[in-house]
């Protein structure tokens, strides 16, 4: 049996339940077929789906069923891991017109969208009744819930707040067979059997379809103050963050930026004006009500005790926002360096942050390859970014052997390969040494549990 | 074959790994049969072993795997829902000697623990490095942390830091065929494949025993400051509390007593002087730093104007814990109301409230069973009293219908059954009314990933 003849059949199955300008098919579905990674396989598809509501979500998932045709769900594909790329001969279902705001409860501090939504949609709503969505993935701008969702994303605000799981309340998903199914409860605490609302949290679309998501709010933090200084090494900088850290007062954004990242952002955009051969720079902020000023004076004093050259606070939005307007730059700003970048994803315990280091600098030594780091310092969840000239092979081979060492470094350093950006596709080949057999025949069962057939975003994740 | 045609070579196996010490038979496993839970069943087990190390808990395991015999994993009995009750036949395994602090890490701000250290063994060698673990169950003082996981515990402080689940980052786990496993990471971020940590936490035994816990910790709060109120009607007490949920300022304590709670504790010890006739009773504090005076003077000041009768600001140690003292007294209070008492742990969303205490106003009125109702507002979480005579069999009749009738209420409003004290055996029997059949073929589904056999703690939880 070949495609085309599974095809015709599906895609009229498919065309009595969706109407024909919700049905992509051909090289039309081109620009459906990647995330943002890059390196990551994927393939042309059957068809590109955009379903408007559960119902119809779980009509193609039935159809999908019946023919045993895997389904791709894919959100507004800012991911980097390349959990959302199209599988040959799939459906890819893309949420993009899942884009209602259902509901926003200011009594129960709860709000209800559909997976389409995007972050910035949800975080802007939240605010218009003086609550707060934390959750700020870099792309939160684009990104959409569901996709968060799926990957557990996080952002610089998760030092305080922690990661999107953390404020999932209820999912609507569609299981593998088409059913639907509410998880979780609208209250904080409440749980009737298991916790599967946080097995699907992260479970990058290979567990079920999440089609709806509530998530709790909080009250609105004070406008954030903040301070940047930089270092001439790194380990200063990193011991100032340790400080921070293990101080009463809670930093709202503890951000760091390695020399190769100055350099490249200053590159990139001579405007940033950057110090020169500054050997990092952390980034600090505090939203607590009623001590936000208190706080980043504070933490200005222990940052220049802890030797930084340049301290520069903000204690009012204009300024605040130069002050990180450079830290935005950081993902263009690396990909510039070569021309090609391949974005890693990895968590070490704080203690362990100048070994990492280290080692990252060794790779980059010993691979000729270059890598800047930046990241979520608090968390100790770091961005390396290895470059490669995309016109030279070798250096695409080199930056893959530095991608695989740099994991097994964080491994090494009791550690993980994933952070917040998700397994996708890039990563699985690393997952085997991280979870071991049993664990990883255990994860297999609980993935059959759900999804027999295995139709949904096989060769994701696991 | 009978069970003592099984008992011999199983107790003959589990001498081959345990010392004589460890393992106890016949009468004398009478102590660990049951919970604090009333009304609900339990049967004579095989036995009662206490390992003392993983290892030897994955010897149990094994043969209990082998000979397919029940295990009851029991932390330190203090559950409400017959969760850790004795199944007939069935080897107990307690964690009572599963009780090292294995490290507490300042540097990282974690803490690992064997399963059944006390939660307030935790808390202590947590303060001990300036660093807080914030869950504190009703029962810390004697509570295991590993019944606190598997049950998912709540306490007063979680509206404001979490339930056990929120700290909780890994678990070391012998599964259902022996075998060890770790889940999770050290760090904030960080899950290679699926979240099972999250599925565990809370499962009650059913998916596997936990030995080792990870816990995250924090910087160590200020001094709390508190202040307690009373209000005509507990109406005036709910909006109270809306008003300063509704807040920038957030509580670390926000608990309710009913007029019937107020009226138990007074009768149980007239010391405790509360106000006669108060329709309800509000504790609320703040430990935030730099804060926590002004947060409580300005959590009187709504109060007062909410119409509080009678307001009591406490800022120093001695003068909180007066206030809090009669709050303490609630549980054997309530208990001596009838001398048997009934738990419910309820979660509604907090809009909900006014509709649920009007609802169990009228289930005591109708069934003309006494019902008191205090808890964590702040959460949406009360525990619901009903009080039976013991030697009145027609009293504990009524006391289980209406036990039936608020779950049903709670659900009616879109809450759930359970709260922060788990399922046990005293609520499977309304846990279909919640789930409903699809999403319980797929727990049960999961279960069986995890359990094939069907060895842990059968006829709990699902």
């Amino acid at each position: 049996m070949t495609m085309t003849d599974v095809a015709s059949p599906v895609l009229d199955e498919l065309a009595a339940v969706l109407t024909a300008a919700q049905i992509v098919t051909g090289p039309r579905t081109e620009s459906n077929r990647r995330d943002q990674s890059e390196g990551t396989l994927s393939g042309e598809p059957l068809a590109v789906v955009f379903p408007a509501s559960t119902e119809e979500v779980a009509a193609v998932v039935t159809i999908a069923a019946a023919h045993r045709i895997p389904i791709v769900p894919q959100g507004a594909r800012t991911g980097l891991a390349g959990g959302a790329n199209a599988i040959a001969g799939a459906i890819v279902l893309s949420t993009t017109r899942l884009k209602k705001i259902l509901s926003v409860d200011a009594a129960n501090q709860t709000a209800t969208v559909q997976a389409g939504v995007r972050t910035i949609a949800l975080a802007r709503a939240a605010e218009a009744v003086n609550l707060f969505y934390p959750p700020d993935p870099g792309s939160w701008r684009a990104s959409t819930i569901g996709g968060n969702v799926a990957t557990n994303a996080g952002g610089m605000l998760c030092v305080k707040y922690g990661v999107t799981g953390n404020f999932v309340r209820q999912l609507t998903v569609v299981l593998a067979d088409g059913s639907i199914v509410k998880t979780g409860q609208r209250t904080i605490k409440g749980v009737a059997g298991y916790n599967l609302t946080a097995l699907l949290v992260g479970s990058e679309g290979t567990l079920g379809i999440i089609t709806e998501i509530t998530v709790g709010l909080l009250p609105a933090p004070a406008s954030p103050s903040g301070v940047s200084a930089t270092f001439s090494t790194a380990t200063d900088a990193l011991a100032a963050a340790n400080t921070i850290v293990a101080g009463s007062r809670r930093p709202s954004v503890l951000e760091f930026l390695d020399g190769a990242c100055i350099e490249a952002i200053n590159a990139f955009d001579p405007a940033s004006a950057l110090p020169r051969g500054a050997g990092a720079l952390l980034l600090v902020q505090s939203d607590q009500i009623g001590q936000a000023h208190d706080d980043v004076e504070a933490y200005a004093d222990v940052l220049r005790a802890a030797g930084a050259d340049d301290v520069v606070i903000a204690h009012d939005a204009e300024s605040l926002d130069r002050l990180m307007s450079a830290r935005r730059l950081l993902h263009p700003a690396v990909q510039a360096v070569r021309g090609g970048c391949l974005n890693e994803d990895i968590t070490v315990p704080r203690s362990q942050l100048p070994a990492l280091l280290a080692g990252l600098a060794e790779i980059s030594r010993e691979l000729d390859v270059p890598i800047s780091t930046g990241g979520h310092i608090g968390d100790g969840n770091l961005h390396p970014v290895i470059g490669y000239d995309p016109a030279a092979p070798a250096e695409l081979e080199a930056a893959h052997v530095a991608f695989a060492r740099v994991i097994g470094l964080a491994i090494s350093l009791d550690g993980s390969a994933s952070g917040e950006h998700g397994i996708g596709v890039l990563k699985r080949a690393h997952l085997d040494d991280e979870l071991g057999p049993v664990l990883r025949d255990l994860q297999l069962r609980v993935k059959a549990a759900f999804d027999p057939l295995g139709i949904l975003n096989p060769g994701k994740k696991l």
